[in-house]
C-alpha cells in the first residue's frame, strides 16, 4: 500500500482521466473515461466522482488519497475552486466545482487550468526542470499555454493568465473562437495546420496530399517526411506565425525556455527552424539568443502530473 | 540632516538626473545635468559620479547615502551590475557600470532598467500601489514597459523582460529600431503619433494641422482638443494598436492594472476608449473586464523613485 498519494485528474471536452500519483510523480493507477456529454453539470461531476472512486478502489490496499488536484480546459479560480468560464464544457460555468467534488469524495480538491497544470508537470518532472522562467505551449486543437515565472506557476490575478494561444499575429486575420481575430491559435494549432494545407492545396493540386478528403495534421506530417512541398510549406507558415507569438513572449518575459507540447509538436523538425528564425528576426538579440526551444517530455500525462503536484503542494 | 537616504538616478540618452531620496520616497535634493555625449564610456561614468557628488554636497549636513540605485534606458543585468545592451548610449555596452561607479563613490550601486524602475516607482508610490499584478507602459519617443508580477518586479532570467513596446501588432508592418517589423512602438509612441498624423494629412489637407512643418504630439493633442478630425483619427489609430498589444498582455498576464505614462499619455481622453474597445473585442471576457487602465501618477520621477526603492531594497 502506498504510504501517501493524491488523486490527479485531467478533464477535457472528450476525455476524463483520473490517476493516483505518488509523491515522486509515479502514476500508481489510472482510470480513463469519456467526459459525460449530457450538457448537465451534475453528470460531469458524477463522472469525475465515479472515476475517482474507481481509481481508488482499483488499487491494492489503497489508503485514502491525501488530496485531489483536477486540471480542466477552463478558466479556473484556483483560490476559490470555482470554474469561471469553460468553453468546452459550458455547463460547468460558474460552478463551485472544487467544493462540490470535495463534498462527494470527502477530500480536499484544488482546480487548475489544464495548460498551467501541464506547465507545472513539465517543470516538476519534464523539460523545464530547474528553469526559473519558462513558457509552456501546447499545440493541439487549439494553442494553450502556461507560465512558470520566478520558479512558480504564474496564474495572474484571477487565474486566467497564460493564454498565449490568443496572442494576435494578424490584426485583421481569421476570426478566433475567443472572439478576436488573428490569434496564433488560428495559425499554429493542429487544426490550423490542416486549414493552411487545404488552402495551399487549392493552388497546388500536384501534392501527395491532393484528394485526401480526410486531411489530418498527422497526414500532413507524413507528407512532409516524404518531402511534399505543400506539407513543408504548411509547417513553414505555421512556424513563422508561432515565432511571431514566441518573439512577443521572449521580449516581454525573457524566459530561459519555451517548452512545446501537444499533438502538432510532433512535426517539430519541420517547423522549429522557422520559429527560431522568426524569434531571431524579431526579438531583442540577448533574450533571443538566450531562450531555448525544447520539446515537452511528458506528453499527455503532463497535466495529470501537474495537477498531482498542485494537490501535494496544497496539502 | 536626514537619518538615512539613498542616491537614485535616471540616465537617459539626453538627460541625467540624480536625487537624494528619503525612505518614505521624498526627494530631498535633485541634480539635473546633460548626459555627456562624447561617445566615451568614462565620460558618462564621470558625469554620473560628479552629479552624484554634487547632489550629496548640495545638501545641508549630508550623511553618506546608504546606497545608489541607477535607472538606465538599457538592458541591464541587475544581478551583476553590468549593462548588456544600451541602444541610446552604446558606449556603455557590456560595461560593469555598477562596479565602476561603486569604486568611484565607495557606495553600493545597483542598476535597473528605466521602465522597470518606473514600474517599481508607480507600484511604490503611484497608480499601482497595492496591485499584485500590473503592467507599466510608457509612451514616449518609444514604448517602454515594466512588469510587477506577484507583487514584485519581474525581470526575466537576464533582466530584459518587460519590453512590451516590441509586441508585434502588424507582422508585415513598419520596420522598428529593434530590427523587427510592426512593433507597437511604431504605432503608439509619441513619435508614431506624429507619423500617423503626417500620413493622414496627406489625404486631408483641410485639417488645422495642415502646413505645420514642425508637427509634435503636443500640437496634435491640442488639435484634438479643438475637434480636428485628423488629430482625433490619429489617436483612434494609435489607441487601436495599443489595444492590440494590451489585449495580448491581458490574455497572457491577467493583470489587475495597466498603468500608462509617458508624454503621449497626455492625450489619454482621445485614445483610451479605443484601447478599451480593442481589449474588450480581443481579450477573454473575464480578464478584459477585470483589468483597469489608469494613468501614471509620478510622471518623470517614477524612474528615480523606483531606483531609490531598489537601492533601499538592496541595502
Amino acid at each position: 500500500m502506498p504510504d501517501e498519494y493524491v488523486l490527479a485528474g485531467d478533464v477535457g471536452g472528450t476525455n476524463l482521466r483520473i490517476a493516483a500519483v505518488a509523491p515522486a510523480g509515479i502514476i500508481l493507477h489510472q482510470v480513463n473515461a469519456l467526459t459525460p456529454k449530457t450538457g448537465v453539470a451534475a453528470d460531469v461531476v458524477d463522472g469525475i466522482v465515479r472515476a475517482a472512486e474507481l481509481c481508488i478502489s482499483s488499487m491494492e490496499n489503497p489508503g485514502r488519497p491525501a488530496g485531489f488536484g483536477l486540471a480542466l480546459a477552463a478558466l479556473v479560480d484556483s483560490a476559490d475552486g470555482r470554474i469561471q468560464s469553460s468553453p468546452n464544457l459550458p455547463e460547468l460555468n460558474a460552478l463551485p466545482l472544487a467544493e462540490t467534488i470535495s463534498n462527494n469524495l470527502k477530500l480536499s480538491v484544488v482546480l487548475e487550468n489544464d495548460a498551467t497544470a501541464a506547465a507545472i508537470g513539465e517543470h516538476w518532472l519534464g523539460s523545464s526542470q530547474g528553469a526559473r522562467n519558462s513558457v509552456f505551449a501546447t499545440l493541439g486543437t487549439g494553442v494553450g499555454g502556461g507560465l512558470i515565472l520566478n520558479g512558480k506557476p504564474y496564474r495572474g490575478i484571477d487565474g486566467t493568465a497564460g493564454e498565449i494561444g490568443h496572442i494576435c499575429v494578424e490584426p485583421k486575420g481569421l476570426l478566433c473562437g475567443c472572439g478576436s481575430r488573428g490569434c496564433v491559435e488560428q495559425y499554429a494549432s493542429a487544426t490550423a495546420v490542416v486549414r493552411i494545407a487545404r488552402e495551399l492545396l487549392e493552388s497546388d493540386p500536384g501534392s501527395s496530399l491532393s484528394g485526401n478528403s480526410n486531411l489530418t495534421s498527422k497526414a500532413i506530417y507524413e507528407a512532409a517526411v516524404g518531402g511534399d512541398l505543400v506539407a513543408l510549406d504548411t509547417f513553414r507558415i505555421m512556424g513563422r506565425y508561432l515565432g511571431i507569438a514566441f518573439a512577443d513572449l521572449v521580449d516581454v518575459l525573457n524566459p530561459e525556455l519555451i517548452v512545446v507540447g501537444g499533438g502538432a509538436a510532433g512535426a517539430w523538425d519541420f517547423f522549429i527552424d522557422h520559429v527560431r528564425a522568426e524569434i531571431r528576426g524579431r526579438a531583442f538579440k540577448h533574450p533571443a539568443d538566450r531562450v531555448q526551444l525544447v520539446r515537452a517530455k511528458l506528453g499527455d500525462t503532463a497535466g495529470i502530473l501537474g495537477a498531482a503536484r498542485v494537490a501535494f503542494g496544497h496539502i
